[in-house]
Order: C-alpha cells, then sequence, then structure tokens
C-alpha cells in the first residue's frame, strides 16, 4: 500500500519526460521517483489516441506495481490523448503535462493569443485549445504541431543551422498570429528554449509546463498529506525503467540528469 | 496451407517496406501480397535488436495466420537483427533485404570500396559489412548511420534545402572513403535516391535493395514453383493491415503506391 515514503511514478514516451523528472527532483528534494520510458515503442506524437490509450494503461499497471503514491503523465501526447480516460480508473492522484501549463499560459497572456508546439498527436488532439477556453473562454489559441524537432534533439542538434531554420519554418506562422505567450507543449522543447525564444523574441513569454507541472504535483501532493516525510533511506532514490534497453535512452539521460541515471532496467511493457 | 496462389507476406516497421511491395508488384504484378506496417512501434532503427527480434516474430506469427507462401522482411534494421534468428523457425521461405542489396553491391563494385547507408540499427549491426565480407574477403566496407533522414523523407521534405543539408553532412564522410558503390540500406532512401546521387557524383553506383530483393524474392519462387499460376480472382490483390491507424500511413501509401492501397486494416500486433 503507497504511503507518503512511496516513490512518485513517472513516465513518458521516451526521454523527454526526463525534463519533467528533473523539475520534481528540483523542486521535490526527498522524494523517490520511478521512472519509465516505452523506448521499444517511442514516438507516440505521431501514432492514434486508441493506441496511446492502450500504451498508457500497460505503463500505469506496471507502475502501480511499484506502490507508487502518485503518477505523472509526462508526455503531453500521452496526457493529451489518455489523462480523461485513464484518471477515472487509477485511485492515487494522476496529474497530465497539460493542465498546469495552460493555467500558466492563460494567466500570462496580456492579449489574449497564446501559441503551443507540440507533436502532431498533442495538436491534432485540440486538448489545449480545449482546456484554455474552459479557463477563459476568449482565449485565442493557435495550435502548429513541429513533427521534427523530437528527432532533431533527440540528435543532440540542439544548436544547429538545420534546427534553427526548420524550427524557423515551424515558427513563422504563429509570429504572424501575434501571440505574445508560446507553450512548450512537448517534453523535448525545452532543450530548444533559447532557439525558439530568440526566433520568437523577447516580447513572447515561453511557457514550460514541465515546471509548471512539477509545482502541481507538490500542491497536490500537500493537500493529500502525502509529501515525503524524511529523507530516503534508499541506496538509490531513483529508478529508472524502459521497454527497450537502448544506448540513447542512457545517453540522453546522462546529458539531461548528470550523474544520477546509474542503472537503467529493461522490462516488458506489453506484458502489463 | 499456403500454394502458389497463396499471398506473399512484407512486413516492415512502418510505411518504408512500401518501396519494396512496390518492386514485387512491378516484377511480380500477378502476385498476391500481404503487406504489414508496424505503424504503432515505429521506428525500429533505434531500438535493440532483442526488441526487434520479439517484435519480428510476433509479425511472423500474424502473418502465418494469412496463409502467406513467403515472408519478406521488408525493412533493413529487422533483417539486420532478426532475419538470422527467424529464419530457422518459419518452414516458408523468408527472405530480407539486405543479401540481395549486398550481393549487387560486391558485383558492382571495381575499386572494392563500398559504402553503406541506414538507420543506427543497421548499420550497428554490422550485418552488411560481414555478408558483403563473406562474398568477397578483400572489399572495404564504410557504414554510415544517417538516423534523421527517415523522419525528414516522412515528412515529406524529400527536395528541401534542408535535407540536402544533412544528407551532405552524413554523406560527406563517405565521399572520403573514395567508395565507388552506395548501398541505400533503408526502404525510405530510395525516395531519395536523386538527392543521394547528385551528391556523391556519377561516378558513385547506389544499390537500391530494394529492386534487388524482388528479383531474389522471385527466383526463390520459381525454384519452388510457388510462383502465382494465375491472375488472381480476388477482388483486392493487395491487403494492407497496420498496428495503428495513423493517417501518416494512408497519405505515405498513396504516395507511394497511387491507387493501389484502398483500406487499411488495424489489428493488435502484440496479442500474436
Amino acid at each position: 500500500m503507497a504511503d507518503r515514503n512511496s516513490p512518485i511514478g513517472v513516465f513518458d514516451s521516451g526521454v523527454g519526460g526526463l525534463t519533467v523528472a528533473r523539475e520534481i527532483m528540483r523542486q521535490m528534494p526527498d522524494e523517490r521517483i520511478v521512472y519509465f520510458g516505452d523506448t521499444a515503442r517511442v514516438p507516440y506524437g505521431s501514432k492514434s489516441c486508441s493506441t496511446v490509450i492502450r500504451f498508457t494503461r500497460q505503463i500505469i499497471r506496471f507502475l502501480l506495481t511499484q506502490d507508487v503514491k502518485a503518477i505523472v503523465i509526462a508526455c503531453n501526447t500521452a496526457t493529451a490523448c489518455a489523462l480523461e480516460a485513464v484518471e477515472k480508473e487509477v485511485e492515487i492522484p494522476i496529474v497530465g503535462v497539460i493542465h498546469a501549463g495552460a493555467r500558466t499560459a492563460v494567466d500570462s497572456t496580456k492579449n489574449g493569443k497564446i501559441g503551443i508546439i507540440g507533436t502532431e498527436g498533442t495538436i491534432r488532439s485540440g486538448v489545449y485549445t480545449r482546456v484554455m477556453k474552459e479557463m477563459r473562454e476568449d482565449i485565442d489559441v493557435t495550435g502548429k504541431p513541429c513533427p521534427l524537432l523530437v528527432p532533431l534533439v533527440e540528435e543532440g542538434l540542439l544548436h544547429d543551422s538545420v534546427t534553427d531554420e526548420i524550427a524557423s519554418r515551424y515558427l513563422s506562422e504563429l509570429k504572424g498570429k501575434y501571440i505574445d505567450t508560446l507553450v512548450l507543449g512537448c517534453t523535448h522543447y525545452p532543450l530548444l528554449r533559447s532557439t525558439v525564444g530568440r526566433l520568437m523574441g523577447p516580447e513572447v513569454t515561453l511557457v514550460n509546463p514541465a515546471y509548471e507541472t512539477a509545482l502541481e504535483l507538490k500542491q497536490i501532493l500537500e493537500g493529500k498529506d502525502l509529501l515525503c516525510g524524511q529523507e530516503s533511506n534508499d541506496v538509490e532514490k531513483y529508478h529508472f525503467y524502459v521497454s527497450d534497453l537502448a544506448e540513447k535512452f542512457t545517453s540522453f539521460a546522462a546529458s539531461i540528469l548528470p550523474g544520477q541515471v546509474k542503472e537503467t532496467k529493461q522490462i516488458n511493457i506489453e506484458e502489463y
């Protein structure tokens, strides 16, 4: 039975969710984390919602075997497709990466024009628009899918003329909409923050849902008296599981969380 | 029980194998084809061989339920990782995309220097080098992984300055090796044939394993008296199955095989 000293479960289609895990580590340094990256089936962004929901259910079943006290869907596509379906099925708190980022964007915009960049799955779902319009009806939201940014980030081309060119093409449409706030609606994009910021200019506020999600999780755990009471005695506070033991996970994880990823275990997620 | 009028099973991690299916349709227009694209778990190229072998076994089990008379692994990564493991397990002929292309490259080179481009999985496996060295010991093989070319092709950037720039970076290493023959070791790459040809120059022969594989398959079927005896009475000669019903498959398939992909059915490949 999960209690306040149980770990937080965090999952993503692959490595991107590590930017969310990093924010949880920063804001709640005493908490234990079990991270799962679905590296055998990555990416989710170009797949249909019914498939993403099926994958999400399997991962939640796995995380529950690890006695997690809360679950973070650290993936915009999975949040967009599956959060609504699965939150009714789980008894512990479950948080996606969309709601907190949407709230911050709505609070931050002055002219009511907000842009969202994300994968095809996230943008096609229209979830950011729906959530933000529920918060403030007259908000004007423009979504732009940026499918090539994830592979470019995963190839390490964070500061590269090709990434600049591709990002510039994607963002040019948003520049014409006079947005004053842009949500980085994919967990990989915080790694392109400087590129996106330079292309959009200083008058556009960038919202990083990873940061806002960690904050929301902290408030929920506090409200339910589930914040970790003491520093963990566990030798390893952070445990990492993947569905495919590709080298890419380890090398990418090492760049996002230097020194924190000591061991990565492979599980067969299709069995859950 | 499969006989000469049974279909040929062709599979790939996604859409790339359609370039192989297209060659089979051209060279053996009477044959029926059952195509499976593992669009729920695409791509394979960045995943580990043990995972790719597991996926391949599931797909073969599915294709056998369709009474196929032969199987084509129309994916370089799956051929590199899994062909050797699965060919002993299957009683019908099973053909990969590597052997025939390797044979043509070895026959075509004059200076004995051959280049291979492919995914990380294909190049890391070293299978092209091994196969070609078995054919001719003194051959000099240079492999170069080109991970961004698949997403660029799938985004439709076939003739684009960004694709030129990325391809040029990947190929510059091969240009320094004075190769006279280059194998397009990924089923997506025939779609970039003109770009690669222009960058490598007219003195380099490009080998398209899709073409060579269809030829090899035809010879095997002939040898086993399994070539289709008559034009199929089936209303639909070609059947397409995917593990995820993403729009991308349909639109991409329509561009590679105009008019041939009338319906695409989704199956849950994890159940096989």
